[in-house]
């Protein structure tokens, strides 16, 4: 949840390079501080294989997504992808376990303290956490222009385990029939996203110690909207597991080497 | 969680009796089953004194608002209220501790187990949840006009709390600052709303035990929105004592009888 | 969990004072550091209203009792008092909750991170915990010779709560009846101790936000042994609620004042 | 933590078959009911590689130890077998996560609800554990003669996890040294027993959804007393990850086959 060590991507042309080259400055508008390697941010690709899997296995350097930005980013892009989904007035509600915030961070801020954090839920970085600019970074160039989004970050009781909650509005009235047939579309033959079926609800533990991210989308036709949820753990694949299917890919590695332990339940 | 004891109140004139007389079909369409006392529901005041306090005062039965919409009502009202807020793209997002599902709930449904709703986030009752209809109820009396919600409940895991998130389009640009004094005016007087100072983040920990509901809103100038949050414990503001509440308001006592006790922190 | 601001009373003569003057020196041994107040340390009365009420009331310095020899003494102190329980072979197992660490502990060590407590039981202090003086004082005091225990502190993830199992040799047979007869006895009148029935079983959740500590005992025929085990609130009867009636007998008011708020449950 | 599906072993001869053929009696007498397979009771070999190996290794049928025995036998076996540990006076303290009632008990008992089980410790089974004869099957047979333990079950908040913490009278002086190595020695090359360094604390979230058990050993010299704690999974090393360990055994694999998934951490 804090700043990532290397953060996204910039560059115009590929696909994986979604953003304008005012990246540098984008981030130091959401960080508060001057990027430390622009050279690197010009040429590292994003590593959500799902998106830049192409771009990924020919790069040299390779962004880790935000735990928040994969939820976000999975749960939405068949959506924007699509055409389905409009760009505006999508509304994102994250809610994150504790590692979320680093080993660092939790050493140095009372909110991550047992007795903070346990039987208790908060948001934090209220219309301001540095997540939002890689979402829309990831979304805009899915939807092929400028997408805002409505972001709200939280912090759940959970040790690991990343929920994300998106209210997006449709273009047309869609049925959730239609809109789960077009996430599988999107999602076949994806080796960690899973397309759950009508009336099954993503959660947490069911990815907790894998590198699974767990999807569900539901029309809401008074609202004219979809909604999409997607749970996945924030150390797997909102982190290091996710990382180590971007080195696969890179190094022309089978995609699933080191990822097949099953998550842990309960 | 679950179905309330006694659903809320319909009526035409009166600002508590703010839906159609054709409630008890909506009452049907939502809870899939015929209102049990549909006598009851065209006489019952809605129990948010917040709303209703001269109505509560002058009731002979009042209705248990149910947790969800406590939260959402008290997040939302003041943007409605004053036409600062849009009546289209509300997008609520409502976190409930178990103890939300009350004790029939939790024994029958293997969701509430330890094992199953510990260290797990979970969203359920996707675009279908029968506080939904409660809470547009409110709201469109609020706004004089028909308001309907995009509304997401989660099961976290606390035993105790319920969190509210609401993205509420803003009818044109507002600082955080112009937000927070209109709530601090809306709620003046109020003896359990606190309207928290900008900066201090609402947490359900804060409110355990106690019948206070804290209340943060943000301008996201991006977005174009504000972002109302509120904390309750779901059996305190968010049940019984909220209904002790009611009660004192209807017998004419001091308002905060027997609900002076602190919150217990942490 | 960890020192207390002041320590345990010296002195010969009263009930109260019950160890020998050499106190400083043993404080030095287990803090690892000398007493910072050795006069105050001889004066100072042991603040257990259910063994010193007479001394406190006539106290003008009250020592503040550990959490864990709070729990402790408590459950085994009727053994002591009558003689049915042995001198020698008493084991107590502490389980605490994390605010027994203290605020300062628990920003300091990681041990009480959310991330390392929760979802995690551990044992420290193993043979060396310093609150086991504290324990042996009283209950040598109340056995008229010397007690050595084994204690071992354990943190278990709670915010709150302390829960003893003691498990003591009987000096000859006794049934479960027999030694609840004890105890109802021993505590007759006591306004925060609950001996429980058979078959109830103590639990920390029964406790948490009041001064109540309820107790359990029963006979283990086939060891010869009787199993006691008592739940407090580590911030209530095991801390800032204990000191509260300890004022209040000092100052000579009902010694439940500010003390009657039932606890919060679940 | 109810009852296993079928029991521990009898037999008068191996080191494996350590009671009497008095143990269908035993059986009836702890579980209330006659067992159900008497000639597979007097068959069965007991499920704990590292006390049984080379019986399971013959065996056709392998009795599966209670999570509770398993973490009670490996905490204090050394101290039996060597005869450094006294047969009288030994005193257990259990402390189960909720997946140790199995999944039926957890649907059948409001005790394993998240909102009882949550924030709360408890003791039950006082005196009357169906675990305690099983314990005593296995100290009995390395002591070479009967031993009754004192055993306390605890229920604690966590998924997973089984911590045991047990204090035994030493029959001479030794020091931690001492009993590290031994410790050291009598499950040296057991691949799942890890013995940890002096001042290492055991704590379950370290084996968490492996087959891992650790154990630390220390003396407690004024008590005359070895304090043993064990940490393992219940669902790991005290359930079906044993199992797997005996099938292994069983058809001559290696013993580590389909176990060597590290812990989930945190």
């Amino acid at each position: 949840m804090g700043p990532p060590a290397r953060r996204a991507p910039s560059g115009t042309a590929s696909p994986a390079r979604s953003c304008s080259s005012s990246d540098a400055s984008l981030y130091t508008a959401w960080y508060k501080a001057p990027h430390g390697d622009p050279d690197g941010l010009r040429e590292a690709v994003y590593g959500m294989p799902e998106l830049h899997r192409k771009a990924i296995a020919g790069a040299s350097l390779v962004a880790s997504p935000g735990c928040y930005p994969m939820g976000a980013v999975i749960a939405i892009a068949p959506l924007l992808k699509s055409g389905w989904g409009s760009t505006a007035g999508i509304v994102i509600d994250g809610k994150s376990g504790v590692t979320g915030a680093g080993a660092q961070g939790r050493a140095t801020d009372p909110m991550y303290l047992y007795t903070e954090a346990n039987e208790n839920v908060q948001a934090y970085g209220l219309a301001s956490h540095r997540h939002t600019p890689e979402i829309e970074q990831e979304l805009s160039a899915l939807a092929g222009g400028p997408v805002v989004v409505s972001f709200t970050p939280h912090l759940v009781p959970l040790n690991r385990g990343l929920f994300t909650t998106a209210s997006v509005p449709l273009t047309r009235t869609r049925t959730t029939g239609e809109l789960v047939g077009l996430y599988r579309e999107v999602y076949a033959g994806e080796p960690f996203v899973r397309v759950l079926d009508e009336g099954q609800r993503p959660a947490t533990r069911a990815v907790v110690g894998s590198n699974f991210c767990d999807v569900t989308v539901v029309a809401d036709r008074r609202a004219g909207r979809a909604v999409c949820v997607s749970a996945l753990d924030n150390l797997g694949k909102g982190g290091s597991a996710n990382g180590v299917q971007n080195l696969n890919i890179m190094m022309g590695w089978d995609e699933r080497t080191g990822l097949e332990a099953p998550p842990v339940y309960p």
